[in-house]
């Protein structure tokens, strides 16, 4: 089941201007909290090394203004065994780079395992990388895939969907349940367990809870609504 | 309810070698991406503006190796209105940065708002600025709080604890459901669920959810622990 090799498993996550935050923060929390050995946390490493990639070598600005520092560009980036592309506002401007596109094509042979979170997924259908795929994205570009990628099979209802060599999540806080399924995937569900109980974060063995909770969320939201306008109309 | 004054509230989010990543990219990412009004989501800004703060201005490498640049260090930060100490394999080395302990008092007096998100409150503890509070950490440091703050009114049931001025939360990924409790208060709850909403993570309005959650996965885990150990019996 697991793979307890001292070899780790390089995992790259992309990032450029206007990246969202927690679309490539959540997965690299993930990743760097995972432990094969509980017990030995402290004196331990992750199984995982992680790297982030940009198309040039300079300072990222994310949404809201946090700068990070890749550590590669597509030059020096070193052989992958799982990319992570995640998404944001600069993902509408990065899914016209020619370079991304043909760079993410060459990565995609070598992979283990391909990640799309949030609207990183349109970055992945834009290269032609979901083609007869299920995937999924965020809630509000779920018609923007259904648009721009007819030959995919747009999933809705899921919160993460494995279609096998590639993963893709719905938006941002997905992220975070996209990469461990995938830390179940490589290790287990005793190492994927752990690492989300060190994170606090509930295990998403059952990927709709999160959903039934923002639907009941929309519904509440609705309700309150109506009820502030039938006050506002008894009110006249 | 509201502050929608022009004037943006500023957040400071402290940083340091080996802080945890989702400590301080959680709330982050849910400052950045709270709107006042959701239908013009994309022609406006967050009423939140956000900047690390390190007490050099160097690149800081978190837990797991991101490399992040701080906006400001301690000689040039501005006057802030919320300001959010995570924490992280880091927070055991800056626990006795005294420069660091003096700054956090000094800045506690102009604040409308001190955060400790995990270990972040050991920060907080040690600044003597959680004295006569009650206050929470990570699962695994509770103890840890206990026996360093016997003044401290020390809650485990709770993910997220308001002690008016001073907020504190459970570990890494609590900080997300801290920083909405933070746009609850400052905006009302119809802005915070439309940013948990947007992030796609379920609304924080009942914590103990996410510890009940956590509960049934530790036993759940407890149990396939016990049944393979009856399974290697019943083999010999």
């Amino acid at each position: 089941m697991s793979d307890k090799g001292n070899r780790s498993t390089l995992v790259g996550i992309l990032v450029f201007d206007q990246v969202e935050v927690l679309d490539f923060a959540g997965p690299f929390e993930v990743f760097s909290t995972t432990r094969l050995d509980e017990a030995r946390r402290a004196e331990t490493d992750s199984p995982f090394d992680i790297r982030l990639i940009a198309e040039h070598k300079q300072v990222i600005t994310t949404t809201g203004g946090m700068m990070v520092v890749p550590h590669h560009d597509f030059e020096d980036c070193p052989d992958l065994d799982i990319l992570v592309v995640p998404g944001g506002r600069g993902a509408r401007r990065e899914i016209s780079n020619i370079r991304l596109m043909e760079w993410l094509r060459q990565q995609s042979d070598g992979l283990s395992l391909l990640a799309g979170v949030c609207t990183g997924s349109m970055l992945l259908g834009q290269a032609g990388l979901l083609e007869g795929l299920r995937a999924t994205t965020h809630w509000r570009s779920l018609d923007w895939m259904r648009e721009y990628f007819p030959d995919v099979m747009v999933v809705e209802d899921e919160f993460v969907v494995d279609a096998g060599s590639v993963i893709t999540s719905a938006g941002i806080s997905a992220g975070i349940d996209m990469a461990l399924q995938l830390v179940l995937r490589f290790h287990g569900q005793e190492v994927a367990r752990a690492a989300a109980r060190y994170m606090e974060y509930p295990f998403p063995e059952n990927s709709r809870l999160r959903m039934v909770q923002d639907i009941k969320d929309a519904a509440d939201r609705s309700q309150q609504i109506q009820e502030a306008h039938q006050q506002d109309d008894s009110a006249r």
